[in-house]
């Protein structure tokens, strides 16, 4: 069973960057950025939180090092922008592109807590490592894009949910749940909170 | 004496961190950012200089592991952020403010000079790490509120306070001063001539 | 030989550092930013490249700490910049800064890539880390101003230029060209890619 479960975070770490490098290249366009532009602030949209997170960690090497394919699918992206954004708008309605991103905030928070925990750090500074990991790459990209980062601005919960499943990751590892389904339950609960709260348009007190 | 020194140390700490977090609230508030993103700036204004230095320094467990304690803190400040700066705005007047915010900077300075001496870095650099520890946690804060940093346009000395009493830190160090009043003495020495150069209203030439 | 190659070398360096920390000096003006913030700005366009380079390889010591006779030429330049940035003008016409610029760029990424490569880096992230080293001063620099990265908005090429270059100096390197013509031949092309797209006002698509 379990290289199923492998495939099926495989499928969802790709569907995670593409999303994250998607929202880049959107930004991107509306800045009527050229196409290295656009390449530098996908890139940094998709792997801006894990390399955060390993600075912070002192680990490496970083995931994009590892994974140069994901760098040139990337690049490509960047390159057939124009293209590309025809035929993703076409294929990705913003309902899809919001469950792809609330994919990608699941997979990268519970990740980097689980290897925030890896790497020794208390529960509560593991937790906060996995925020880092699901929400800095959009911090950096809106910084870069001189603008207030959209998860300051938004009071709609998107932090608040990776928070709270990254307790759940964590609660799970304690009662010795399989790390693999560990994720994925932790994944989904993410992915689940983000659009209940959307569709219930929750709003956070400010 | 020395234990009540620690003290004074430990409370001026406390309030420094206060100080900080406080002011990112404040910005937070300004621009109208739910509890989430007030949380973040106050975060990365408490934390964020201590951080880079840490980072330049290869230097861990960073401060906010090891006191999870002060980041809880700033949690609940940030929840309750309208009711405590209400209650904030009644026992501290913008005079205690500019104290407490002096007294911070003071003691962040101070501690990151001491810290990068004993990285074995020179002295010139130590200096820089001690501003850099002062100062950047400022910083960050305004770059992800999208304005230019307070410290680059305003032109009441500050980083220039940080720097005096950095070296003279590494003066009193050289000449065998205790560490422990060297960093009472070289915190005292910055806040009073924050104030002095504030009350007198002087200027960098730009 | 060598010894006046390395000479060429070190003198290419003075220059880059040089140009880079005036654009940092001149944006600072336009800004009307104080001394210390006019050298807060010099120093991280001048230096910035090289550090984020280092912290992502973990790679200590920074340069600005081994050459601390940079750092306090840039602090010379920011007090004395009103003086400074006159003589620069009559010395410096805007196309000998593009030309310094341009050599910085060239020298910046091929050094970059080079230390990445000692560093066991994989040949793609070699040449992401030259670009990273030659083209991130100015985008920390523009953050710090507030303003989109002019490299994000230029469409002119320019880390189009210093890509080509850094994958040049790996195919000489392969070819077994000493490093030190390499890092010749590689920043001339860099220096003169530079020239010709800017020239011929080519653009990238966007």
């Amino acid at each position: 069973m379990h290289p199923r479960l492998t495939l099926a975070i495989t499928i969802m770490e790709a569907l995670a960057i593409f999303a994250y490098a998607f929202s880049g290249l959107l930004e991107a366009r509306k800045r009527r950025l050229d196409a290295v532009g656009a390449f530098l602030v996908a890139l940094v949209t998709a792997f801006g939180g894990g390399t955060v997170r390993d600075v912070l960690l002192s680990r490496r090497p970083f995931y994009w090092v590892e994974h140069q394919d994901y760098v040139l699918f990337i690049f490509a992206m960047a390159i057939f922008a124009p293209l590309f954004l025809r035929v993703t708008s076409r294929l990705f309605d913003q309902r899809a592109m919001l469950v792809t991103d609330a994919v990608g905030l699941g997979l990268f928070s519970v990740s980097g807590t689980s290897i925030a925990l890896d790497a020794q750090m208390p529960a509560f500074t593991a937790t906060m490592m996995g925020v880092v990991t699901g929400v800095f790459g959009g911090v950096l990209r809106d910084v870069l894009c001189n603008e207030i980062p959209l998860i300051l601005r938004d009071s709609r919960p998107y932090a608040v949910c990776a928070f709270a499943g990254c307790w759940m990751y964590i609660g799970l590892e304690r009662l010795e749940v399989d790390t693999i389904y560990n994720v994925l339950i932790s994944t989904a609960f993410i992915l689940i909170a983000r659009l209940i709260t959307f569709k219930f348009d929750m709003r956070l007190p400010h």
